[in-house]
């Protein structure tokens, strides 16, 4: 299974926080709606772009134009690194070295593979409906031209690592037992991410209702 | 100035989202808590790791383990890609083709430098105040094996692009005029990032008052 560690996944700083169980890759690759591909170029110089995914079985999927350097360049087989973050709290610890974030992140490594044909439009939708759950059936398929611009790949969980960290601060017994840090408040704020009232574009029929979906996102 | 465009920060795919002002570009690395980092490895690997950040002046500032293998490789000249995604809602078009994300990103280029000494507590307490304004003054700062610990990094904003999409779909002539897709709602999604209620951690004495600057975060 992927979540195995290899050299390259092994987690060596704080690994205590290492997960391995697919429920939990699945939960941190489901629960957002970008993640951040890097690719090497032939000079040792990396890019990271953010870009929009879904996982689709055991695998992550990603879209990007058939003219995108990147995107030419993961077709010709080039290894990538697909990194998803979930930022959920920050940690106020008595210390500035104890002070932290609560996250969730799932690293995969691998060479992405094209894919064509009705597997590629069924990840297109697999795609669409994981950021915008209910939209698909409402909106206009690609066109065949539409399709021929646009690359969709799709990276296999064979490789990946996850890290999480959750809860409140973990202090030095001195901070706990040492004024004025032991009086401090510490602990964590909760963050997450919130929908705002959605704005119909000015071709939008009057008094066209809002998507009943929409209201089920967040 | 960092937003020249270069070979290799020119934005290809569409232009028209570029931004070039050096405002616009410390908007976007302000207004984000994480950062992606992205190195590649001997054999053309890239590994992609979250980071918290801060800008300083013109630079971006990270820091992490003295004993972690992707900062001794930052630390030893390794070039790096750093960047930054505010994802800021979504686009419901009338067509798949068309449907998007609004975002702001910054990509960063270039070779890190170490920081140390009084130089190196300054960017500590920059990252902090990104983070959690108002903490600092009332942590204790760090000790002399916790900087020994620590590898506090500074990359130049020397070579960047920043690239932003906002409002509403925009959409293809035919499907704003052919049903059903004409009669479709389509509009944006704005989204956000939220703070809920600060949790106290069970060393924070009953009835400790939540810090004040807590309340204006977000």
């Amino acid at each position: 299974m992927g979540l195995t560690p290899t050299e390259r996944t092994v987690i060596r700083r704080g690994p205590e926080k290492a997960a391995f169980d697919v429920a939990t890759l699945y939960d941190v690759l489901d629960s957002s709606l970008i993640a951040h591909v890097g690719i090497c170029d032939s000079s040792g110089q990396p890019f990271v772009l953010p870009t929009a995914f879904a996982r689709v079985e055991n695998s992550v999927a990603f879209h990007g134009s058939t003219a995108s350097r990147l995107f030419k360049s993961l077709a010709h087989g080039s290894p990538c690194c697909l990194t998803v973050t979930c930022l959920d709290g920050l940690v106020l610890a008595r210390s500035a070295f104890e002070s932290s974030m609560n996250y969730r992140s799932a690293v995969v490594l691998g060479v992405p593979q094209v894919v064509t044909g009705d597997r590629e439009l069924a990840v297109l939708e697999s795609i669409s409906e994981h950021l915008m759950p209910g939209r698909w059936s409402e909106i206009r398929p690609p066109a065949e031209q539409e399709l021929k611009a646009t690359l969709t790949l799709v990276l296999e969980l064979a490789e990946c690592s996850v890290k999480i960290r959750r809860g409140g601060p973990e202090d030095v017994p001195d901070d706990l037992a040492t004024t004025p840090w032991s009086t401090t408040w510490a602990g964590h704020v909760p963050m997450g991410t919130t929908f705002g009232t959605p704005v119909a574009d000015p071709h939008t029929p009057a008094n066209t209702p809002i998507p009943q979906y929409i209201g089920d996102w967040g």
